[in-house]
């Protein structure tokens, strides 16, 4: 057993990182068999929600998506009354599909909106929970994306407190009780990649990769697990995702979901932020906090925008 | 020519990152033959500084460490005139030996003596020419610590202004003009690894990766190109990187040389980072800028101060 969790501060450069000893005990190269893998069940912990054929029994095979407790997690929900204590928190892992498929451009439309619905709802009932204050959905795709499974799947981690960079974020989102995200996807004609009815998909306007995009709804929307139907995100997800294989040398990816805490009433704009692992973040990048990047957004955005459709 | 770096904001996030299509053109891979390697000096730009055989001849063979501009530089140092204008800076290369190495930690300690006398001549250089306020130093071996050339190398990154990252670091590393990192020092007696005569290394109280370490020198000194002899710093470095390797399953890593800004006046204390690459950042540390680290830096500590000796 793993020694518990901590955060450590570091009073010389301000630094506060979780030391999580138990997530360490990860194998670093996954074995000959996947334990993500349909009738491979017995091999991760119990699920918490599952998408399953009808006649199908949980924690067996059957499934679409299957939702369980990260074995390996960072923090854990020791107890409901401890809730100060540090490392308290909850990690769960996504298992996207059945079949060893290592590439989420390639699920079928209809499955990548279940997947949708299983972040989604697993969201929901933690906000209903009540005992986290914060909690992101984010999705490894490649070694270079820090992915250790190459089966798809991603994974919730929540805490009992909201992260300084969100509550900064959130400080910024609203001018006069107007969204500023909604200002922001009105005028960013250049940075546009695609739209449907609902989404648009915009290259931010410091981008940390060349070619990181938003996926954002048109209409304002603060929380992503308030979303009802998830097969129109779906299609723009997929179909972002495809633009980026071809456009920019099939890079590993980052995919994070961020959306208003869940005790917060204030303003926000929920988007799906896409991130290229196509450069590497080194020493100057470790030392310094500031960011490379190799593309202006509105040029990632046109290559993104004329991508040839696929035949 | 690709266009001229710039650097961009983000009102959303409050996120400056600075765009560069020069540093995008580097190859992903190297070809067959080594720019770096000696014999192909007219593969790199011109030399700053080379250390030689007297009978040798710049820019040719006979070198035993080489500086030159980066050609695929972030920054570009246009013009005198132009300090404030976006994208303004110098970027360096360390070529760290003539013959094909790719492992600082197997280089002779005396040839690795050259290489830090190298990195202190450049910045007292730059620090003399007065026309950049901060530069640093650093060094990616390996592909996951974001090399993209396999050939020992190291950089120089200078800009006309101090990253708000270090202003913040300055800001906490005094108290009633006395050096908290002074006192740091005599007190982390659970994390120290080594010391000798002059330094000492440590992992410091919030590391980022397993096994993440510091050098520095025992006597209150604020900037790195002070420094005089290079020797006894040398075998420190060698012995870290050693245990490194030895304790930690050989890891790719990252080092940053951290020193005071060169207009600044006021209390700091140089060190040397050394950060093995083993963990990766991914969705979860992009998305909340929260650090995960799997090893407390006591055990850290202990298992680089007890690594086995080379017989």
């Amino acid at each position: 057993m793993a020694a518990s969790p901590e955060w450590r501060f570091d009073p010389l450069t301000g630094r506060q990182v979780l030391i999580s000893p138990a997530r360490g005990e990860r194998p670093l190269r996954p074995g000959p068999s996947c334990p993500f893998c349909e009738g491979h069940e017995s091999e991760t912990p119990a699920e918490l929600l599952a998408f399953r054929d009808s006649n199908s029994q949980s924690n067996g095979p059957g499934w679409r998506v299957r939702v369980v407790p990260n074995r390996y997690a960072a923090v854990r929900l020791d107890c409901s009354t401890e809730r100060e204590k540090p490392g308290v928190g909850v990690a769960e892992v996504f298992l996207e599909c059945p079949h060893h498929e290592s590439h989420f451009r390639n699920l079928a439309p209809e499955h990548v909106a279940l997947v949708l619905q299983s972040w989604r709802d697993r969201l929901r009932y933690w906000r209903t929970d009540g005992r986290l204050s914060f909690a992101q959905v984010f999705k490894n795709e490649g070694h270079d994306a820090g992915a250790s499974v190459p089966h798809c799947h991603s994974q919730l981690i929540g805490l009992p407190f909201v992260p300084r960079r969100m509550e900064e974020e959130l400080a910024r989102a609203v001018t006069e009780g107007h969204c500023n995200f909604c200002e922001w996807i009105r005028s960013a004609k250049d940075c546009r990649v695609m739209e449907s009815t609902s989404y648009v998909a915009i290259c931010p306007p410091a981008p940390r990769f060349p070619g990181e995009t938003w996926i954002l709804p048109k209409t304002h929307a603060a929380a992503f697990e308030d979303l009802a139907d998830t097969t129109e995100l779906a299609g723009v997800l997929l179909d972002l995702l495809s633009r980026i294989d071809r456009t920019l040398d099939g890079p590993d990816f980052n995919l994070i979901v961020k959306s208003l805490p869940f005790h917060d009433t204030g303003v926000y704009h929920w988007r799906i932020e896409v991130l290229p692992r196509n450069t590497s973040t080194a020493g100057w990048e470790w030392g310094t906090s500031l960011l490379i990047n190799t593309m202006f957004p509105e040029d990632a955005a046109k290559r993104l925008r004329e991508a040839p459709r696929i035949s």
